[in-house]
């Protein structure tokens, strides 16, 4: 399961309701960043984010909205004595913004895309925005798990389930029993980030049914010309991304100070993608 | 007048009650930031300062809880067409780390220590924390006065006041009259920011006979062997230094973490300095 914090759903200047770009994505105990802009590590504190369980920061794209958060956030880390490692990916020209610190390993994004986490693995991909752009998946293994009744009818006790988990198979009172005959595939679950992007066929691939897309929407359809030019989405835009991905459920964010109110974002979105949100800054979800 | 409104009165870390370090000082119709820690922008918005109308910003120190903001508000005035120029005072070792834009002027504090913004001075002044590290006074420049019976009943009408004030002198139905006779010299408002500091002289040297000091008091006396180490000050200290300067009025910021109860270190100074108050995130006092 992951759990989303929206800590910044603004676009390049904050709002009195939104501050600069950042997510937080709770996996288990540890925490994993999305863009850092500033002021997110005051967002963290207002909305339960522990900066020592950050075990790494992804940034998105060398424009200053989305990472001036993170050498204070280092700064806070390293007087609160932190020795264990935080990664940072993030394209090369990203990293001469970042305070060093001995416990800060920086990535460059580019000679690889793929991190694995463990029960997780993260990716990056090239969108459609500034050169170099990424949006970013974060996407559970997928679990083996038992039919409980066949299991046991198999006569499957104890330490046979780690035994038939490792060798595909095990004797039971002489007779074989085969591991796929009393497990099934779970499939983990999977959460999209676009970064900043024109609508583009690179999201909507990457995000190929994905649990949540959260997907920008800078403006409404009434600044499409200043979208293009920008290279941003419209509401819309990013609803029809979401449409052709066949995402389950769609979260934007990355919103211009122009709309106040977001009803407008929202309503032209849902006339695309019904399961839309518009993110607000503290707002959580589960997946 | 001065108007002081503390946008962030946290030290290192913020808190959330409490922004990383700043301060606007409103002088008729422009603003003044002394330090511009992360998340500063945002808390203009909120407590009415317009990022346009700052037409220069004092760094204290290179630290980066005290300058991180600068960046982000330069990139915002940037998106909003500003050309007027932005002056930054600041030690050389600061100016790294700020976005470059050719509205922005850079100016090293260490050549000059005093600037002239037409009707009031600003200087800097080395106080006792890192090297370098400065606390700036703003103080209104003395103004001329005239006493009105005694100008009136010397026969001083219309354009003769201008002309007084320009040579000196004027001749009113053949007596010559003198401007010290019918004028008196009335001071101007002159407040201090210690910025972040041990308790030393300098700075009761340049907040002699001052309407306002701000001084940093980062710790209670519980915590005097950690602010001589990291060469803070306790809220006692401060007061001793407001006593000694002759202060009028007594403000203390730079609260650490350890203290979302500023009570006691209010108390402590109370016992030394009387008219002191512990500033907080959007006060605003008029001097």
């Amino acid at each position: 399961m992951f759990e989303i914090t929206f800590l910044g759903t603004a676009s390049a200047v904050p709002t009195i309701a939104r501050n600069l770009p950042s997510i937080a994505v709770r996996h288990e105990g540890d925490f994993f960043l999305l863009d850092c802009g500033e002021g997110t590590q005051r967002q963290m504190l207002m909305h339960g984010v522990s900066c020592m369980k950050v075990k790494a920061i992804f940034i998105s794209h060398p424009h200053l909205d989305h990472l001036t958060g993170v050498s204070g956030l280092v700064e806070t880390m390293a007087l609160g004595g932190r020795t264990e490692p935080l990664a940072i990916y993030c394209p090369k020209e990203a990293s001469r913004f970042f305070v060093k610190k001995n416990f800060v390993q920086i990535v460059e994004i580019g000679g690889h895309l793929t991190w694995d986490f463990g029960k997780f693995e993260a990716r990056a991909f090239p969108n459609l925005h500034t050169k170099p752009s990424f949006g970013f998946v974060f996407e559970e293994k997928e679990k083996i798990r038992f039919f409980e009744q066949k299991a046991k009818a198999a006569g499957i006790r104890g330490p046979m389930f780690s035994e038939i988990m490792r060798k595909g198979e095990i004797a039971v009172g002489g007779k074989k029993i085969k591991l796929k005959d009393v497990t099934y595939r779970q499939a983990g679950k999977k959460i999209v980030y676009s970064g900043d992007t024109a609508p583009c066929q690179a999201v909507a691939k990457a995000a190929k049914d994905a649990d949540l897309l959260i997907h920008e929407a800078t403006f409404c359809s009434d600044r499409q010309e200043e979208a293009k030019k920008s290279r941003h989405s419209t509401a819309i835009q990013a609803a029809e991304v979401a449409k052709k991905a066949g995402a389950k459920k769609l979260a934007l964010t990355h919103i211009s100070a122009r709309y106040p109110d977001p009803s407008a974002i929202l309503a032209e979105a849902k006339q695309v993608f019904e399961n839309c949100i518009v993110a607000e800054d503290g707002m959580k979800i589960k997946i």
